[in-house]
């Protein structure tokens, strides 16, 4: 059945049930909650600590493309690209509202495995979907905020704390979620089974929630995500704190797999590459060594932050020369 | 200048600049805020009272053309349809999160107007525009989430509490946001200047946020917003109290400009036009009879709750008997 032979209210009403069946009335944030899905506002019991909200737009055949992804597995990706910006700042995700925009002529099963791609990361990290809106579209605009609330002791981890002499460390390895897409989007032909690994880190990132508090709780101040690109995100940070960086190329950890399928371009998807949902932080030689113990997760130094120009980021190789890049970043508007 | 031409990051840094000049640094919610608007989520400091937040999003050639309404009106129109949510549960707007999504051909000097219509109405409601996001799209779409908080004594109207018995109530008057898009897109012709007040009503909503809180401060319990339409949005409150309600069509307070231009179309206009953006609530006599005296706008009683069958909404007119509608509330997907 279509969502235009269902009709709007209907289609609110199936996915209120499927969030309630899928719901875990222990958790907190259920007991909070004082409205369902089915009111225009959510309202839940607030708490004094530090409260997050943040929000991304998926738009079809710009951020994703029906022709390479599950409608389960962009749910899935909306979701995960959200909880990325809340694991940035140490935070607790609690809250999300779902706003969908989509065609009359969509199937109402493909809304419903949308729902439940985003629900699966909601139910994992104790979540509640507490309400959003449907409407119709020419085509199809997906749009999660997420409430959250912070760590202990009132503090979030931000972009603007770096200082000088401090190393740049990131979680995990870089550049599997571009390779994956080249490989979803044959522009990079492979063995079949080749690179699942790869297609599975574009499809279904797993966003550092964990990791973000760990370091948050262990004297970490400064991190971010990398949704745009490592030198791009880099940049973020050093713009916010006003500091330069300078990255050792040939420390940043390129993923195994992307290594043996691009070769020489792997480099380059690990720089700039983008959405691998890594967390990107600075922190003093101790620190560093505390957290990269602690972390369930691999933790490689690779750089360290500079009093250079603002926002300046140099990439040199292990014989200390500069090292240069094609490309670096993501521009939504300026680049397809 | 178009907004492929500044590029993402520019337009990010012009909002925000936009914004931040805007802001009257002397509002609580600017005071607790811990983010600028470049983090990627907003972080304030919470409070433990009631937290609320809403998303409404609005389509180009769906909820808007770009032919009728300014760019200015449609960042007015978005926000207010928000607020009207927050002041039907009685609540105070901290916080918004404007997520747009625009074609690259767009001029950047209308997303400023955008801005402008929306900061408009935020800084009217001591509110700061605390994040969001800008992405590239075919179509021009406008999300906005507000958050807010509660009123006193961690009360919030909700549109589940109507009890048999008890009267049913608008502020303002009916009908005129429908007539004044009946008049813009020319469905109906009038004399030039004719029905200006109309059209700003449609263009230029203003959400009763100030009587919400009026309402919840004095014994009203019940309430939603009207959005979709009298008829419809008072099945919504039937429904989610398990009741019935009754209308008396002759007490329907239809606009006076709406009557002197479409005559006896106008109570349709009054009962099912929608985004009046009136409050539409429910309480006994002595409740409704202290709230119109204090509430600076008209308050008219149209009609009771009562046991009927769940959700079943009668009108009748003076005589008593059953009056009848040609349409009945809107529906995104089943009418255009």
């Amino acid at each position: 059945m279509k969502v235009s032979e269902l009709g709007e209210f209907k289609l609110i009403d199936l996915l209120a049930e499927m969030v309630s069946e899928d719901q875990d009335s222990d958790i907190a944030s259920w007991q909070r909650l004082l409205t369902g899905i089915g009111e225009d506002v959510a309202a839940w019991s607030g708490d004094p600590g530090i409260q997050l909200a943040t929000v991304d737009s998926f738009i079809q055949d710009v951020h994703f493309s029906l022709d390479i992804a599950s409608w389960e597995d962009i749910g899935w990706r909306v979701m995960a690209a959200n909880l990325s910006d809340i694991a940035a700042m140490g935070g607790y995700p609690r809250y999300a509202l779902v706003s969908l925009a989509i065609p009359g002529y969509t199937e109402v099963a493909d809304v419903a495995l949308l729902y439940k791609g985003i629900t699966a990361l909601a139910r994992q990290n104790d979540m509640v979907i507490a309400g959003g809106d449907t409407n119709k579209s020419p085509i199809v605009a997906i749009n999660i905020t997420v409430l959250g609330s912070a760590g202990r002791d009132r503090f979030i981890l931000t972009r603007s704390t770096a200082r000088p002499g401090e190393l740049v460390a990131v979680t995990g390895d870089l550049g599997s979620s571009a390779a994956g897409l080249k490989i979803l989007t044959k522009q990079r032909k492979v063995a079949t089974n080749a690179g699942s690994d790869l297609i599975a880190a574009f499809l279904r990132p797993n966003p550092r929630l964990h990791e973000g508090r760990l370091l948050l709780d262990h004297g970490v101040r400064t991190a971010i995500d990398i949704s745009d690109g490592l030198i791009s995100d880099l940049k973020r940070i050093c713009e916010a704190s006003r500091v330069g960086a300078r990255i050792m190329i040939d420390q940043v950890p390129v993923n195994k797999s992307v290594e043996a399928i691009f070769g020489e371009g792997s480099m380059n998807l690990a720089l700039s590459g983008g959405e691998d949902f890594e967390l990107l932080f600075t922190g003093d030689l101790p620190t560093i060594e505390r957290v990269s113990e602690l972390l369930p997760c691999k933790v490689t130094v690779i750089g360290e932050i500079l009093t250079a120009e603002v926002g300046e980021v140099t990439i040199i190789n292990n014989q200390g020369n500069p090292s240069y890049l094609e490309e670096v970043g993501w521009d939504h508007f300026r680049q397809s």
